[in-house]
């Protein structure tokens, strides 16, 4: 319009018919984009609902209510997968992508629509009768695992790993053509990585593992004496509790339970809920594993609001979230300038048992190496040689180069091989984890605790190298810088950004092994006596720790 | 088949076709009476997950998921109403009526068949706008009214309510004609009752019992000083569970948890659980409301397996269930009998509180009789008066008589008329109970529980009446033979009869006050000296206790 507030004379009608349609295309693609996020929120919705209902069976339910709770899972399962193959969400996807491509690559809204037609293209190749079959699956092979493994029934379980080994070949074949069998399953886990990668990765660390293990165990096992004797319930809870609230773990929208296996569980922005387990014999289990799932909580609790309720509002990969959980309770939390500060108010609080110990020797106890049979009870060193098994049995088992029933001796022999040790009965072996009996699919998702032990080491160096007060600060019991990065740089974009592409923004770099081998030699150097990382003898790589 | 093996010869075809046909009708009755029970089950599951949010929700939620978990149960509430509404129930019921009629009555599956159907014409009566209407207003009602109570500021319900009476009445115009506006809303909780019959019931029931409030109003009021004083949360929840498992409370089916306002929730058959509060510095509310939650939960423990997942599986009415938890509370728990056993048990929990009290004056503490401002701490005597006054009110502010913002005065009038006292201010006059502000109609609600005390002494009386050892067992802390009573005759049958028809069938005779009367005269003749029943002054039905 010109000054008189009439059509400037001379223009024809065109221009103003192409601003109306501008303005009603744009409208349209409004209204289109308010009806996508009213679909995806559903979708969020269901999955949050199941979370309350499995957060409830791992709390408080009644052991008699657990049919019902099944069938009650299964029904929000397949409502949602209804919903998430829906065509019209696919065609809503369609329409939207012109208006997508118009916006920046990483705004909300361009993000929004990119993520969730990626889900939308995945969760169409899956048919319905295969996501009912997996899930009858699981949850009958979860109820059989709870009574073999106390059994050691590796027998019992074994037409259950079968099933579940050609259920997930049949979800590989889903995403064909594949280099790898695996690849499909390990990309559910972490968006981008292949069996090659991992292999190759795996093979890197082992190599470099298997040194410092050996030249660990030559030395004198600490005492861990200090940590043994009884720690009461309600103590060891608070204090867990007070160490959480600490690090960032906001209680209003947050809470700590008691349960058989700590986890990490969201319903909402407003309401993510970390569980642990207590020992009473024994202090350390229920502080770390709160500190695990209260690094997963951090992560869940710093998505930016915005994405609530949308498929970005949550941690990118298990990977990356497993980065969070280790950063916390190992890199922070098993760190010396941690326990200078939090080491007093422990003794205050149980000046019974600590009053004899210093510092130093606690935190060398709850730093202790030692080969072990659980991977749960592992040591930063070990651990990830309990990954690298499972991940190549995995591999094996879905190639078809192993079978089924042949697991527990190749577990045996590959124990014996990479730490030293062998378990007595499958329950200390094969059985041990649930990960290979509750779920409906083998493979893909071991890996990601190795992930997110090399990530922790890294992204903990890139937050310290922008920030090198981080340690000091630890030292006096504040985390708010850490905290403060880890934010801005990973929790607040949620699933904006897959893992390769957050970390590489985050850490300025690609994942590596480099910076988490640097870790550990520099903690269990000292801790251990152990010669420069250049004078190990890289000769033992791949060779058996004892003959 | 003759013995020969073979179809005997000379028969003609028409025979095994029809033989066929009835088998291919029988078959077909089969598998959709499946299919029913199928849609049924998701419907019922849908209830159970909406359940479970709330009961998390009163439990263990943390503020900060408040807004996430209406928007939760809200979806969960939309998917119930479209499955109870879907025009394939409806076809399906249609097609299943012949096969209803050839079986017995009081079959199951004759009962399901009849039962759903009739839900599903009262579902199908109600618009899902309507359906979406209410839910946004009870939830924005109820948070407007936790704030607004302990501000006293029934200004800000105002609007509120009103919306309420209106969609009050739209819903009872879904089910014109009526005789009484309220009559739907009373049908609700309530089948078969009406606003003229409650009418009746309660001026006859005010006019019995407002002598005897004045008879006692004229005696010293019995000192309950013994219940005062600090009672610590742990042992006040150890013994109040002690009690109710004693009762029959299955706890491999239940559990017991800490509440605001205490209720009992049903997730399956399986999972059936109750809450509580705790007042530290007084004895009574903890137990008396867990025993008044056990006594719903025994009445959902005893429904048959075989109704469970079907509209069948749960208490008949809003009445009947009060009847219940009104029995084991009251009837039951403020006995002498019940006392005689558990008093030296409390006493023993209770060593300093209660060394200088004998069982006597506990038993007259407990039931001390006082006029008192809110319903929810009365006694069994003034109770009902708290009752009959709100009823007037909701029938009156649905007629149009009362206008909402005249509430508040014609509270207080009411009160002083009834009780004799009025409140101070309208946080505990009409602002005090949920009822009209946390759910989107008003009126059908508050007489379930004067109907719940009616019957909870008329079916006391037709237990001991068949079996009059039951007081005699009570003394010895022992309720098998009344528990096994109840579930045969009440409990087991779920909804497969209405309420009208569950009593007569269980007590021998249609709902009566007759019953409670004479146990109110005999109980608290006996504590308070009253004349006997013949004797009292009948003058002051219906005039003001106070001039």
């Amino acid at each position: 319009m010109n000054k008189t507030g009439k059509p400037a004379a001379g223009l024809s009608a065109e221009p103003a018919r192409a601003a109306d349609d501008r303005r009603a295309r744009r409208q349209s693609a409004e209204s289109k984009l308010q009806e996508l996020k009213t679909r995806l929120r559903e979708i969020t919705d269901l999955d949050a609902v199941g979370s309350v209902l499995n957060w409830d069976h791992a709390t408080y339910m009644p052991k008699a209510g657990a049919a019902a709770r099944a069938r009650q899972g299964a029904m929000l399962s397949r409502f949602r997968h209804e919903r998430s193959v829906d065509p019209a969400l696919g065609k809503l996807l369609d329409e939207l992508l012109p208006c997508a491509e118009g916006l920046p690559y990483d705004s909300d809204e361009a993000s929004l629509i990119r993520i969730a037609r990626r889900d939308f293209e995945k969760a169409i190749k899956i048919p319905a009768d295969y996501v009912a079959r997996a899930s009858a699956l699981g949850s009958a092979s979860y109820d059989a695992w709870t009574r073999a493994r106390p059994a050691n029934d590796f027998a019992a379980m074994r037409p259950y790993l079968e099933k579940a080994i050609d259920l997930s070949r049949e979800y590989a074949d889903y995403f064909a053509p594949y280099a790898h069998v695996a690849d499909p399953l390990i990309d559910k886990a972490e968006e981008g990585m292949t069996a090659a990668m991992m292999g190759e990765l795996f093979a890197r660390l082992k190599g470099q593992l298997t040194p410092i293990v050996r030249a660990i165990a030559d030395q004198p096992v600490p005492c861990d004496y200090c940590l043994r004797g009884f720690f009461g319930e309600a103590a060891q809870l608070a204090f867990s509790l007070s160490v959480v609230k600490r690090l960032g773990y906001d209680m209003e929208r947050g809470r700590l339970d008691k349960t058989l296996h700590p986890f990490c569980s969201k319903f909402s922005l407003g309401d993510i809920r970390i569980t642990t387990r207590v020992n009473e014999m024994q202090f350390g289990s229920a502080l770390f594993a709160a500190m695990h799932e209260a690094g997963h909580a951090l992560y869940e609790q710093g998505v930016a609001p915005a994405l609530e309720g949308t498929p970005l509002g949550r941690g990118t990969s298990w990977g990356v979230h497993e980065s969070q959980s280790r950063l916390w309770e190992n890199v922070v939390g098993r760190s010396r300038p941690f326990w200078e500060h939090f080491y007093p108010v422990l003794r205050d609080e149980f000046p019974d048992r600590l009053k004899g110990t210093d510092c130093e020797t606690f935190y060398r106890a709850i730093n202790k190496v030692q080969r072990s049979l659980i991977r749960t009870d592992a040591d930063e060193v070990t651990y990830n040689l309990h990954i690298v098994l499972r991940f190549n049995l995995e591999l094996e088992l879905l190639e078809g180069r192993l079978r089924v029933k042949d697991l527990p001796d190749a577990w045996r022999a590959r124990m014996k091989a990479d730490l030293g040790i062998a378990p007595a009965d499958d329950r200390d072996g094969c059985l041990q984890d649930v990960h290979w009996y509750g779920v409906s699919t083998v493979g893909g998702g071991f890996q990601s605790y190795t992930i997110g032990n090399i990530l922790s080491a890294q992204l903990y160096g890139a937050a310290t190298k922008a920030y090198p007060e981080i340690p000091g600060e630890i030292t006096n019991g504040e985390f708010g810088t850490l905290h403060g990065w880890l934010r801005t740089h990973l929790y607040q974009h949620g699933r904006k950004f897959g893992p390769g592409e957050l970390v590489s923004r985050a850490a300025g770099a690609p994942m590596s092994i480099e910076p988490y081998i640097r870790y550990l030699h520099a903690k269990y150097g000292e801790l251990y006596c152990l010669p420069p990382i250049a004078e190990i003898d890289h000769s033992y790589v791949n060779a058996p720790l004892h003959s």
